[in-house]
């Protein structure tokens, strides 16, 4: 089954916004074995919107087209669907009224324009929108199926999942490829390929590596009649071979791992940051449910609060200034000290541009204290961008995700790998 | 002058890479006044390329090609222009020369594949690569002229800014649209829109609404021959018919606006978080510099460290719950007061998907602290997802935004615009 994307929108060519959408979708319709052949970016002009859309289906089996599908007057990908389809827009009238129940609840009236969401082109089929107003749209065109969708990355995501991928998976006859996706933490690409080569090495396997800051998704296509017992040999040779440095699979997320982690042990975390301002605990609270484990945290960004907060001795503030494995240490015990959880978990560490206090910027310092031992600390080896303007947020990033991981392996009792691991809290030398 | 890009690569296709070139090109040819009028993506496949060239051709006056220059042998993009302009790739001495010296540089032996990207199609020009070995290409062609340029993100743009930009800028005649970007922040798109209709109904003037949680970017376009004069007046009446709802220019983003009115008065904020569990003072600290207006923060995220870390009176806890307008205001005083900051922001709600102490998802309170007055609350309405599953990260990015709005709003001492604003804070009924 071959696929193509047309993505409606004038910023998208003027280069306003980037292309998520079709990277996303790229790689959901590649996991469900739908091969994307072709994806084209148009303007909100309903000629060019219905020439590609009628030109993709010459070419491939079904369109998806995101955008256009808002209230207002240049969102024109209802109209251009109509007009491939040599068919008028009719008001739908369960649209209307969803609609004006969604915007009387937020205690509003409905202007006009926004009605334009309620028309679809005869007999397409509407396909729920879950998380907004705009619905999406299955239409049936000469060529083959257009489905349309809203720009809004949520919603257009929730409709792909809901509703067009299971459809589009149906759709697929034959063996498809099996795929797998193991996610790794504190552990270089290069070094993961490089373990890995034995799996590698497996006929009928292929191995791609997808990079994000400081972790890396490993994902496994095993081909052929057996593809399936392929995937799983694949997988388990993995495993032994990467050991902890596998967190989870595609759906798990490190801040999902660890708070499974903590909820077995009944236990919880709070967070005292410096460099990253509150985002190792905004992490930490992505996920429903976080109340369970995570307590609060405290953001001490200037230096004196990090004395005054969680009690960090000043002259030790003084001497060695904030970015130190010692602050981390003591970071980290106060703050799980003062909140009253189980683990204390703590960054300093200079984001940039600028040094800091004389050290370079990409100096990270992470702690965890926990019961009846010194609080462990780390120092990971981070890949900083030449050009230090550009090194703020990849520098917080990595940091929150190195963070996450030595809470993991804590948790789990094993050791880190990269990096200056276990570096020694000289608390006791400090006396 | 109308230009159309094709990026070739499969990584792009399977959303491994996002298309990041498409807009990095679309932004500046749009500053230079060239209009991108499509912008396709094709996998490594030699047809496919040869085809996406020559229809772009056929609509557009030339085409700007990325990605398959390099040397292996899924780099097809000189193959693909060699055949569309019917001549033969000839090897280029000055290239193979420059080739051989930089790998001699190098210390290393050229590899006969590498001989590739010394190969031009006859009669074509090379256009100079100052940071890497794959040259960029100048090809006429039938419907015009394609420049094909490597997909290394920094060769591509060295090329495009040394030679073809000034290229294209030298052959457009006549006056280019002119384009302003407004940014604004509190109000919602289809009243903007409402707002705006004096602007969008002067001849020669398109608006666009470029939509995120909470914000909406309007992009004000004019053409003609007047058109730097009738951006100017489209930018003024906006201007006026918006206000204050108006935070900023395309380059501002709320957390610089806010950065720059506090350090303007020399002041600090400090942040207390409830369901925002950090994103804020992460916000607050995203760009280089916060430490000069953002003290730190507590995330107070258990209900008692809302006393405990901030001073919220225990019986309102225990009367009302973590979620209400005294509680808002409480924190804003306590963080302000315990953290020493010019002003305190707060942020208290029900993220979901549950809903917590009897107040529905989407219910946020944010309150500001400032000296010599009572603190400010106000309640936004927010649009929150039907499913209360996908609303947790919409309604914590939106609280932020509204946060910082309100925190701006009150550094300009200006009203805001949606929901119930300005509640009282009624902290003195309470004794």
């Amino acid at each position: 089954m071959r696929v193509e994307l047309v993505t409606v929108g004038d910023e998208l060519l003027l280069g306003d916004t980037v292309n998520g959408n079709a990277a996303w979708l790229g790689r959901r319709l590649a996991e469900a074995g739908v091969e994307v052949t072709r994806s084209v970016v148009v303007g909100d002009l309903l000629a060019e919107i219905v020439e590609a859309v009628t030109a993709a289906l010459g070419r491939a089996d079904a369109v998806i087209v995101t955008g256009g599908l808002g209230p207002t007057y240049d969102d024109l990908t209802r109209d251009a669907l109509a007009a491939a389809a040599g068919v008028p827009l009719v008001l739908d009238k369960d649209l209307e009224r969803r609609l004006r129940d969604r915007v009387a609840a937020a205690g509003r009236t409905l202007v006009p324009m926004a009605l334009r969401m309620a028309e679809v082109p005869e007999g397409a089929r509407v396909l729920p929108n879950p998380v907004g107003s705009a619905p999406g749209l299955r239409v049936k065109l000469p060529g083959g199926v257009a489905y349309a969708l809203p720009g809004v990355p949520r919603e257009m995501r929730a409709i792909m999942t809901g509703t067009v991928l299971p459809e589009l998976r149906a759709a697929i006859s034959g063996t498809p490829a099996v795929r797998r996706i193991l996610r790794t933490a504190g552990v270089w690409e290069s070094e993961l390929a490089d373990r890995l080569a034995p799996v590698e090495a497996l006929e009928g396997v292929r191995l791609a590596y997808l990079p994000d800051p400081a972790e890396v998704r490993v994902r496994i296509t095993a081909t052929g009649p057996d593809a399936e017992a392929l995937a799983g040999r694949a997988e388990r040779m993995a495993r032994e071979l990467l050991g902890p440095a596998v967190y989870g699979e595609d759906a798990d997320t490190l801040d999902r791992v660890v708070h499974r982690l903590l909820a077995e042990r009944s236990a919880t975390v709070a967070t005292a940051e410096s460099l990253t301002g509150g985002l190792l605990g905004a992490e930490l609270t992505a996920m429903p449910g976080s109340s369970a484990t995570y307590a609060g945290g405290v953001v001490a960004y200037a230096t004196r609060l990090k004395h005054e907060l969680l009690g960090v001795p000043r002259e030790l503030l003084d001497a060695e200034g904030a970015v130190h494995p010692d602050v981390a240490a003591a970071m980290a015990a106060g703050v799980r000290d003062r909140l009253g959880a189980t683990y204390g978990l703590a960054v300093t560490g200079v984001a940039g541009p600028e040094p800091q206090d004389g050290r370079p910027v990409g100096t990270v310092y992470i702690a965890v204290a926990g019961p009846g031992c010194d609080p462990r600390v780390t120092a990971p080896d981070l890949p900083v961008p030449s050009d230090a303007a550009a090194a703020r947020a990849p520098v917080r990033r990595m940091t929150v995700v190195h963070a996450l991981d030595l809470l993991r392996r804590t948790l789990l009792g094993v050791a880190g790998e990269t990096g200056r691991d276990d570096l020694p809290a000289h608390r006791e030398e400090r006396g």
